[in-house]
């Protein structure tokens, strides 16, 4: 039940690397807000969820979006959270359809304002995404 | 906005057709235990999400079932429903391992709690399969 | 913005003649199970929640008994408490084909399985009550 | 358990025709805010909660629009469906005070900020209301 | 089970001056904004939370109030009342390092974002201290 | 924003030395039962809740288990580990009664159902503890 060769130096980089890669400026932004008020958030987030979950190998980066964005849409408590995640989840290959799948999918297992309001979100990120082309 | 071709005797066949396809005999239970009581409900059940959500082209129904399993394991009040989709994921293909996957993952969103009560549901039905063979 | 001619004595007085009214038998249970332990909690609960709330003129105790079994499916996290209230809504003259209606509408705001939980505790508790003839 | 009859053109119409009678101009703004990126979920929202749900013959409107406000206030993370539903309520003939009333006693079964929250947003709708007049 | 002594009355002065003591200036805003539209909600944030509970003395005021951040932060769907109890904190004599450590630890039961969104709410209300300064 | 000094192996007898201290044999349990199924989170949970978080010097024990206590209590759906939880409490020195005012606030801000389940989970662990002596 240890990880002998991974010491936290190493957690941290390649947390911040799998940051980078599937958040992208969201996840920097999120990391860099946090800075002067909770710096070992900061750290934390970039260590647990990114450096020892998304790291993971027995499910792939596509699924594990595909879970995010469906348990905040479900959760719809976590607005800022879920766009970030749904611009991640274009972000490793999945389109603009099947996000809102997911989303709409939701609507049978956490009611139909927490599909509403995340379709909201989705067309917030996807409308940005058109913008900054 | 209209579904004019399918009227809603076939959204009903349609729907019982992957019910028993996807939630196999937990489903065809869920459904019995609700016949006295709300049989209305059965109906929509099978008509709303099996009928029309889980027959939509855009997902395919692997990544339906991975959004599902993490939607109930971060709400974490849905424990039957949790197990019936856990035994959807395993009838669509999903492996043990991948379930699993989820569930941790959903620490990080939803908080360990929720994991943990995830990670006894599917221990649960993981052993409940090992006993039937 | 005072309630200046009813002192506390008859909030709880009030408050105990409305549990029992509204919640009867399984009401004084609830209380009866807090007084080793926390019979503050029994005095708040018959004085706040029956005292003050169900006692208020401006919406009838049958529109109250909707909204509280309607809000307690929804938030799927207290079976015990939406049991007593079902049992309460039967009480003041609520029919079980309303109750279900009630759930089942729950369906759309906070998913099936919410509605499906909800239509669990309502057959345990209509069963009991006719067992009980 | 099948329903013969009705085939999906006409749940959408009928459906059409409840939101339009019963949610007003703000739930055919919700449907024309879905028509660009998820058309199918406008659909779904129009045949499944109005088509089916608020159709039924088992519980009047007043009462549905009591349901909806009292779990919408007690979920707490659905605020712009909350303020749809309110309006919602006056339409069906729900008074302001009654409104108030419901919403006052989920301080009860969801706390004071769940409570709190929803008097904000009734106070957004029957201000905007008055200024319409 | 009987509070023979205080009457009403003294529930709702001694609510106010714990709420002016323990909430200041936030605190009198909530009740203000509720004046017109539901002034007896006013009354009862006074009497039962400040005038009942926070009045106990099982638990002091530092206690209650981790309770309160702890709480509300993991819920994620109570910002204002969120931000209301940070500046409480601090009033009964929390520092920001105090309740930034109560906020990280929720990462743990609620996850991740809930703790984000909590860490973002006390900023806010640090620099609004900092800004009066 | 690095930890440069503890690494992984550090963080894991730390985490289970302090999982050890507060939650005593209750979370040996939790993580023994992990061990087939989902070794890793066993970790993950040693790791990050009490190898990083509970041990961070910025609150004493005494507030984080106030803290979860509270959280747990509120959010209603975890109610093995708010048990885990309230025992923890004890073995870090908050009394029975402090415990059970925690419990009672939350009715304020969860509403009373939680506080009454929260209470009845309070009540098993209490009994248990007679029943060892």
């Amino acid at each position: 039940m240890k990880s002998a060769i991974n010491d936290n130096q190493s957690r941290f980089e390649r947390g911040l690397a799998n940051l980078k890669k599937i958040d992208g400026e969201a996840g920097e932004k999120v990391i860099e807000g946090l800075k002067q008020i909770a710096p070992d958030l900061a750290r934390y987030t970039i260590e647990y969820p990114f450096g020892d979950i998304y790291n993971r190998p027995g499910l792939d980066l596509r699924s594990r979006e595909i879970s995010t964005i469906a348990a905040l849409t479900a959760m719809g408590n976590a607005e800022p959270q879920l766009k970030v995640h749904i611009q991640a989840g274009l972000n490793v290959g999945l389109t603009k359809e099947e996000i809102v799948e997911i989303i709409i999918q939701m609507s049978v297992y956490a009611g139909f304002p927490a599909a509403l309001n995340g379709i909201k979100a989705a067309k917030e990120v996807f409308e940005k995404k058109q913008c900054e082309k």
